[in-house]
């Protein structure tokens, strides 16, 4: 199946455009108007002639132009009449904003719809969904969150709300997508024909999943498989326990099955799974950041000025399966010849003192650390809040600028390296501090994390994801 | 044994005063004065007169005053010629920020420091520590960290990096410090020690410990007994894995013992333990703001815009042993009558859809729960950022204020509220609109967090902690 006209839609339509801009569901049409978006914009009103400067049908069946795209925004019982004119103009994919479908137990509503688009060429998307954002024809939801740069990720959402959360997300993080789509009740168009189509997209990279309930489980099976063989995929899963089973039906009106088999599923296919929607954005982050070329070893060098943190990281690192072992002898010597001797440590954890703040150093120190076989991940920890005050402490000007040069520098491109920023004291000042540091940084295949847990669980998974896919070989 | 010339020395002197104020240990004196401290300083430096507008002593003994607290900031080497002046001085307690002790294997150096204050009044704290911070007297540690505000959590450390970290923390989350101690190899002075003062120290209501090694196992047993009978504790136990415990070695010199052992000794004795250090700052944020005044069921409603992220939440509140039970059918009756039919579920995931932005439906809504003889906590989601986008939308003036208003007026003092707000789209702008928010919840006993994972945690191990202490009595 094509989607390529529910993702970049020529035409977008609007059946129920409010006549009030700021509250109803012309607010779609604003978001459209000042994202941009490429195509044309049809709104549909019986009762006016005209708004936000465009000229109003007063039904469907009288725009004169084929439709990709129409968005119907009117109470569920209104809903089948409006498809069956969808249908009859022949559009090609009509999506259903309107909630009060089989979430609130109103099958037979869900049927009527099945009824009406079965043997024609309309798509439906939802009922109960948002629908579509995708920065290549920059159409987005509402006016508070515009379309971002072009990006490679693809989310495919039963929940709208987390589809926002996850763009949102994407702004902070610095990950870009290519397309995200809202599918609801997925009563006609479901995530299995999404995995199918997007397998073969060429602009799609990492596809990541909110998933509560499962169509057509034989053919998810399938198109996973697929799709999991030829990109990184991410899943959450949610409806795992017994009130998450519950939610998830007053939400979506899905069944979230058995979690048992479907953690089984993801093991067999390869996917990502996650358990949390930061984890979520965290595996993306991660992906979209770098994605190792190769096998990669579970031996971490944890890389820092002081202790504490250090040894917090070791526990980490070793509890999630990985390892922090001993650099080699050689290594450790070369470090001496660096590094002072006072307030420095030179196994692993390295505690590089005051010296781990002078550029020059640091990219020595990750010198070796490249050369070093024992070694497979670099785990530097800086707080960025920290640089101004020491500009003025070591007498380096523009040391965060300088700080940033040598890692990218010293990054080595036969290790994994990530940075870990602590972002314990907050303000706005250090807050933009942090995102150009993180920006610069992503820029150069470093992903950065503000706790080593949140970096090493991501690390794990895209290392058994790398691992599964290498061995499939 | 009395640590208030410790925690609020009268007298502050500094072995090692380096002329230089920007880059060497006169950054303690710097930080001073600028945080007014309240007592005197004494710089000591044999080759200048003046520092920082003080006059410098060319030897401790030559200072005319008694001393509460000595800094010595020399080579690993001096430090004992210059605790013996101590000693004979008369110096109550010598802070030894030095490194290069039994951490790199000196134990020789340590014996020799041990047997200088044997049978002396002087106690020691370090070496290989950065001493105390302390509200009350206005004492920290570097320029880039002045003292908050008076508070009531105690800090004890044996790293100094996680106290600077810790005190960052505590800015933004809005907890604020009684005292931290910094107690590096634990030569003379230890946790256990320090356990003893703080148990009766009226100013301390909450201790959190980053925690490597125990000196006395028979004391620190007995002393953490007694002090988390009276006051919740909460510890963060390092070197619990085989990395981990080689990182405490090189850190401390410490010997991190058997991770069961302690694990077991910490359930016995009430203790809140905590695996990582965003944890520790959870778990004491939540003490801070409100400790449940008797002991708190496990049944929590989960209140929201929105279903996906209610969704997560409930299989996160599930999985960690709590419950999401549906609210009663009287509530759920009562709720019908204050929402919308559309676009809302007034079960549990209770999801309020737009209505639930007004915010006297919002106090109303809590009214109900706390009516709710199922309920226990209740976990509102809101994103923060919203609002400013929401005012214009609903056409409420200062939304934000009026929704903050609304939940610090329906906040019901027989449930445990909670409020969720996911930073997603972060920025300076949202970043200030966060703290904003936060500041006013906490003021009002409400936690605030930015993921329902984290509260959740932090709840759980809080719920535990009153249940054990409420079964002792």
């Amino acid at each position: 199946m094509d989607f390529s006209a529910l993702i970049n839609p020529k035409s977008y339509a609007l059946i129920g455009a409010s006549r009030n801009v700021r509250a109803g569901s012309s607010r779609f049409i604003v978001a459209l108007q000042r994202g941009e978006y490429q195509g044309k914009i049809y709104p549909v009103n019986p009762n006016t002639d005209e708004i936000l400067g465009l000229k109003v049908y007063s039904d469907i069946t009288a725009i004169p132009n084929s439709l990709d795209y129409v968005m119907i925004a009117v109470p569920a019982r209104y809903v089948p009449a409006e498809v069956r004119k969808c249908v009859q103009v022949g559009a090609k994919f009509v999506v259903v904003f309107s909630s009060g479908f089989g979430e609130v137990g109103n099958e037979a509503l869900e049927r009527e719809l099945r009824q009406i688009i079965n043997d024609s060429s309309t798509r439906l998307l939802g009922p109960n969904c948002i629908g579509v954002y995708s920065t290549e024809s920059r159409m987005c939801y509402f006016p508070d969150q515009l379309p971002g740069p072009e990006g490679n990720v693809t989310f495919i959402s039963q929940s709208g709300g987390m589809v926002r959360t996850f763009i949102w997300t994407g702004f902070s993080r610095g990950f870009h997508l290519r397309a995200a789509i809202s599918v609801g009740n997925q009563l006609d168009i479901t995530i299995e024909d999404l995995l199918e189509f997007f397998r073969t997209d060429p602009k799609t990279k990492i596809v990541a999943i909110y998933l509560e309930g499962i169509k057509n489980g034989a053919k998810f099976m399938v198109n996973l498989k697929s799709i999991a063989a030829e990109k990184p995929v991410v899943i959450l899963k949610c409806g795992r326990t017994g009130s998450g089973k519950r939610a998830v039906i007053s939400h979506t009106g899905s069944i979230a099955g058995s979690n048992e088999i479907f953690q089984a599923l993801m093991h067999q296919t390869g996917v990502i799974p996650v358990e949390t929607f930061e984890e979520l954005c965290d595996v993306v982050t991660m992906l979209s950041v770098r994605i190792p070329e190769r096998n990669l070893g579970r031996n971490v060098a944890i890389v820092n000025t002081g202790g504490g943190l250090s040894v917090e990281a070791t526990d980490i690192v070793e509890s999630l399966g990985l390892r922090v072992p001993a650099i080699t002898e050689e290594s450790q010597e070369r470090m001496k010849t660096i590094l002072p001797d006072v307030n420095t440590i030179v196994s692993n954890p390295l505690d590089l003192g005051a010296a781990g703040f002078i550029p020059k150093t640091f990219t020595q120190v990750l010198e070796v650390l490249s050369q070093d076989p024992k070694i497979d991940v670099i785990l530097t920890m800086r707080e960025v809040q920290r640089f101004k005050y020491l500009t003025k402490r070591i007498g380096i000007e523009d040391l965060d600028e300088k700080y940033r040069e040598a890692m990218v520098r010293g990054n080595p491109k036969n290790k994994y390296m990530i940075s870990i920023m602590p972002k314990s004291w907050e303000s706005s000042e250090n807050f933009q501090a942090y995102q150009d540091f993180q920006t610069q940084l992503h820029a150069h295949k470093i992903p950065c994390y503000p706790t080593p847990i949140r970096a090493v669980t991501a690390l794990r998974k895209i290392i058994e994801y790398v691992k599964f896919h290498s061995e499939k070989k």
